[in-house]
C-alpha cells in the first residue's frame, strides 16, 4: 500500500476506539458473538470470540475486504496467473492437491498433468519399499531408515507432517532429517545409522543450497566408506527432489531417482509436492494422498465460503485487525499437542518468510505494519515458561491456541485435564482479575501484594479445534494458514511468494568463508566488526 | 519505576535522536567501539559493536546503573537478603555453585552447609549409578534410563544441558524427559522403555504440580504392572527433588531418595540444585560440579568487574536501550548450534516468567516497557526461515547470535560454514544494502524490483562466542543471563523472583476440569465463550 493510502489503523481507527472503552468480559456475554466468531469447516473449529472485535468492527473489516477484490486474487492464483510477479512466476501449490478437490481446477494442463505424473512415480517409490520391492527400482536391498537433507521449506514440512502424524506411521522405516550445517547433527547421525541400509533423500530446488550440499557430502563418503568407494552402489542410496536435474545428476543421484519441483511451487509451500516424498515413505500413500485431500477440503472452503464464514478470511482480518489497529507486534502459536511441537517453526516461516516485506511489488513502502513475529511452543509446557509474561507483562501479545478434541493414545486423564488448560488460558487471558478481586482473596497481603496479583486480562486468543490429528485435518490445517496468508499479501500489498531477503547474508557468508580459513581472497575487504570476530576465533582456535 | 519518575526513554532521548541519523555502516569503523563494546571473561566473549549505540550513549547508560545502586543490591542477593519481597524469600542460587567460587561466599552459613550435603547425597547417588553399585543404596539392580518429569523449571534447565553436553555424556544411562500432561508424550516413552531398568526422578517443590503428578502415575502403574501391583519394588524405581517430603513420601517415594528444593531457590534458577540431577546421571558428577563451577566464575565476574568491562551489566543496559530507548518489543535468540537448541526456550523461560511484570513491589505501575518476546532457534536453519522478516520486515529485532569457536566433532567444513554464516547474518543486519547498490547489481530489473532486493540494514545484533561448549562455558553461559535478568529486575524496579501470572490459569482450569467431563460441580458458572467450547468438545468426542 503506497504511503497515501489510508492504513488499516486509519480506517478502523473509530471501531478501535470504541472497542478500548469496553473489556473482554464485558463483550464475551453477548451471545450474537458466537454465532458471527465461531466457525467450523470439516475437522476443524475456528473460535474468535475472544478476539477484541465486536460484530460492527467485524463487518467493516469485511467490508474492506470485499472491496479489495480478494476473490478475483484468489482466482488468479488458483488459475496459475504469474501472480509471484518479482520472479514471474505462477503460485499453484494448490494444483498439487487439486485431485482430492470437489470443485473443478482451474489449473493449467499442463502442470495438472506433471503433479499427476509425479505423484504417481512417488507412488510407485513409496510402495515398493513398503512391501520391501525396492531393489527392483535400484535401490538398496533393505532400507531401515530414511534421512531427509533439507533446509527450510525442504525440512520443515516434512518433518512437521512425519512426528505431528507418527501415530500413522509404518514400521517399515526410520524418518531422520538432517538440517543444519553444523556438523553436530550430521556426525550423531552418521555414528547412529547403517550405511548399507540408509535412504538418503537430498531437497534443494537448485541443488546449490550450501547446507544440503555439505551434509550430503559427508553422508555421501560415509556410505561410501561402507563400499570401498564403489560409487554405483553408493548412488543406489540417494534420492533427490529437484528443479535442477542436471547439478543432481551430476552430484551423483542417477536420473531416475530424481524427483522434480518446480517453479509455480515455493519452497514453503512444497510439502504437497515431491517434497514431501519423506512423509509418504513415513506413512505410506493413502496418508500422504490424505494430507493432499485435507488441504484440497480447505481450498474449496476457501473458494466457496462467503467471507463471514471463511476460515482464512477470518484469520487474516483478525491479523490485520491485531496488527495494524491494535498495534501487537508478535503473535503467539501454542498447541496443546505434543505431535504438533514443530507447527509453529513451521508456521514462523510460512508466515514471516512470506509476509517479511516492506514494500510492494511496485517498489513502494507498504507504510504501515507487516508481518507479526510468530512464535510459540507447545502448552502445557509453555504455561510454566512464558505464559507470566502474558499475563502480566507490560506487552499484549494474541495467540493461537490449537487442541485436539480426541487424542490418539488411551490415557484420557491427561487429556482431559490438557484440554481444560487450553480452555483456562484463553479465558483468564480474557477476562482477567480485578485487585478488587485479588485484595478481597488474600485480604491479609494488604494492597500491594493484590497489586502484583491483578490480570489485566482483555487479551486476545484464537482457538482453534481438531476433531483428531488425522492427515486430513493436518493437511486442512495447513491450507487454512497458507491461505490466510495469502489473504494478507493480498491485503498489505506485498508478494507473498518471493524471498529477497535471504539472499544478502548468503552472498556475505561466502565473502567471509576464505578470510575465516586464512584463505587469499580477492573479495571486498570486511567490516571492521567481522575482521574483529574473525582475528577472535582465529586465535582462540585449538 | 512509579509513573512519576522519568522513564529510560525519556531519560536517554537525546542519544537516541543523535544516533538515530547516524547508520551503522557509519558507526562501525569508528576504532574505538571495539574496545568499548568488546569484552572476554574466560572463556565467553561478548560483541556489542553492531548495537546501535555509541560510546556516549553506552557511558550516560553506566551512569545511570552507578547512580541505581546496582552494587548494593547484587550484594544483597549473594548475601541471601530477601529480595524476593512478595513471598518474602531469599535469592541464592548463586550459593549452589559458590563451592567454585574464587571469592569467599557471603551467603548465610545454614544454607551451604544445605548445599555441600545435598551435592554429596547427589555424589553419591551419581557415583553409585554410574559404577553400577546402585543396588546398595535401595535402587533397582540394573537401570539403563533415566526419566525426568518435571515441567517448566523442573525440565527446561537439566533438558537444556543434558543436550548441549551430549558429547560428554556417559554411556551408562539414556536421559528422557517427560513434561507436558499430554498423554502421547508418556504413552510414546513407556512402549519404548523397560519399566524394570527404569529410574523415575520426579521433580515438583510443591510435589503438587498437576503434569509432574499425572504422568508420575501414568509412569507409576506402568512400572507397577510389570511387579504385579508389588509397592516395594515400585518405590525403588522412583526419586524425587522436592521441597514436600511429606506430600513426596506418601505419593511413594521413599525418604532416603527424596532430594531437597529450598524456599531461596526459584524453579527457572535450581539447575544448580538436586534440579540438576538428571545432569549429573547424564554427565557424571565432575561434569556437573564443572558446570557449577563456570556459573561460579561469571559470579566473580559479576561481583567483581566494572560496568564497563562487566558482562552481565552490558547486556542488561543493551536492552534497556533496546526495549525502553530505541522500543524493540522483542528479541531474537539464535544460536549456531544444534547441540544449544533449547537455549531459546531456556531463556524464554528465565527473562519472561521473571521480567514478565507491570507492577513494582509497592504495587505501583512500572510505567514503561519490561521483558520483550525472547524467541528463537538454532541458525542456519532459521535464516531458511524467519531471516527474511529480520533483513526486510517492518519490525526491528534485535538478536544474540551465539557461537562456538571449536566444535566437539571432526567435520571442520561445516562448523567453518557455520560460522562464516553467524559473522554474515550480523553484518547483512547492520550494513544493509541500498537502493542504488541493488539497482546496481541488477540494473536490467529496474528500480521497482531493486526496491524489493533493498536491505533497510542498521539493526543490531549482539555476538556471543563460546571457545568450547564445556560445562563449564555452559555454566558460565547461563549465569550471565540469570545476571542479566537480575539487573533488569533492578532497574526496572520489579521483582523478578515471583509469578504470580500463573495462578489465575491454574484455578481456572481446576473449575473447567469437571465441566468437561460432565461431572456436577459447585464452583462458580463458566463464561460463555468456555461454555461454548465445552459443548463443542463434548459434541465432538467419540
Amino acid at each position: 500500500m503506497p504511503v497515501n493510502v489510508p492504513t488499516y489503523a486509519s480506517l478502523f481507527a473509530e471501531h478501535a476506539r470504541r472497542l478500548s472503552q469496553t473489556h473482554l468480559r464485558t463483550l464475551i456475554p453477548d451471545p450474537a458473538r458466537g454465532a458471527r466468531l465461531r466457525h467450523r469447516d470439516g475437522p476443524l473449529l475456528l473460535d474468535l470470540s475472544r478476539q477484541k472485535l465486536d460484530v460492527p468492527a467485524l463487518d467493516a473489516l469485511g467490508a474492506q475486504l470485499e472491496a479489495s477484490g480478494w476473490q478475483a486474487a484468489r482466482d488468479a492464483m488458483f488459475a496459475g496467473d504469474a501472480i509471484n510477479t518479482s520472479e514471474g512466476r505462477a503460485v499453484l501449490h494448490t494444483a498439487l492437491r487439486a485431485g482430492g478437490s470437489a470443485m473443478p481446477s482451474p489449473a493449467p494442463v499442463g502442470a495438472r498433468r506433471d503433479i499427476e505424473a509425479t505423484l504417481e512415480r512417488i507412488a510407485e517409490l513409496v510402495d515398493a519399499i513398503h512391501d520391501g520391492r525396492q531393489e527392483a527400482l535400484g535401490l538398496p536391498g533393505t532400507v531401515t531408515d530414511v534421512v531427509n537433507i533439507g533446509i527450510g521449506g525442504s525440512d520443515l514440512g516434512p518433518r512437521l507432517a512425519v512426528a505431528a502424524l507418527a501415530p500413522f506411521r509404518t514400521p517399515r522405516v526410520r524418518s531422520h532429517f538432517l538440517t543444519n550445517v553444523d556438523g553436530q547433527a550430521a556426525y550423531d547421525l552418521i555414528r547412529a545409522l547403517d550405511p548399507r541400509t540408509t535412504l538418503v533423500v537430498m531437497v534443494s530446488k537448485t541443488f546449490t543450497t550450501q547446507e544440503t550440499l555439505l551434509n550430503g557430502n559427508v553422508l555421501r563418503g560415509w556410505i561410501g566408506e561402507a563400499y570401498g568407494g564403489d560409487e554405483r552402489a553408493v548412488a543406489r542410496h540417494f534420492l533427490a527432489v529437484s528443479a535442477n536435474t542436471e547439478v543432481a545428476g551430476g552430484w551423483g543421484v542417477p536420473l531416475r531417482q530424481i524427483f522434480p519441483m518446480w517453479d509455480f511451487v515455493g519452497g514453503r509451500y512444497s510439502l504437497w509436492s515431491a517434497v514431501g516424498l519423506s512423509l509418504a515413505l513415513a506413512i505410506g500413500m493413502p496418508g500422504f494422498r490424505a494430507v493432499l485431500a485435507g488441504g484440497a477440503r480447505m481450498d474449496d472452503h476457501f473458494r466457496s465460503a462467503p467471507w463471514q464464514e471463511n476460515l482464512p478470511a477470518l484469520l487474516a482480518l483478525t491479523e490485520i485487525w491485531n496488527r495494524d489497529v491494535l498495534g501487537y507486534p508478535s503473535r503467539a502459536v501454542v498447541p496443546y499437542a505434543d505431535l504438533l511441537a514443530d507447527l509453529p517453526s513451521y508456521l514462523q516461516q510460512l508466515e514471516m518468510e512470506s509476509l517479511g516485506k516492506s514494500v510492494t511489488p511496485q517498489g513502494a513502502p507498504v507504510g504501515q505494519p507487516t508481518v507479526p513475529v510468530v512464535w510459540g511452543s507447545v502448552g502445557t509446557n509453555a504455561q510454566h515458561a512464558y505464559f507470566q509474561a502474558l499475563h502480566q507483562g507490560t506487552e499484549v501479545v494474541p495467540l493461537d491456541l490449537i487442541g485436539i478434541v480426541n487424542p490418539a493414545h488411551p490415557l484420557h486423564g491427561n487429556h482431559d485435564a490438557l484440554l481444560s488448560n487450553l480452555l483456562a488460558q484463553a479465558a483468564a487471558l480474557a477476562l482477567g482479575k480485578t485487585t478488587e478481586e485479588a485484595l478481597a482473596e488474600n485480604p491479609a497481603g494488604g494492597p500491594a501484594l493484590a497489586a502484583q496479583r491483578t490480570f489485566p486480562g482483555d487479551r486476545p486468543s484464537s482457538v482453534i479445534l481438531l476433531d483428531a490429528l488425522t492427515p486430513e485435518s493436518l493437511g486442512a490445517l495447513i491450507a487454512l494458514y497458507e491461505h490466510k496468508v495469502f489473504l494478507l499479501g493480498h491485503l498489505w500489498g506485498i508478494n507473498a511468494f518471493d524471498q529477497w531477503g535471504v539472499e544478502l547474508g548468503k552472498s556475505i557468508a561466502r565473502q567471509i568463508l576464505p578470510a575465516l580459513r586464512g584463505e587469499a581472497s580477492d573479495v571486498p575487504p570486511l567490516d571492521a566488526a567481522t575482521c574483529a570476530l574473525i582475528d577472535e576465533i582465529r586465535q582462540r582456535r585449538t
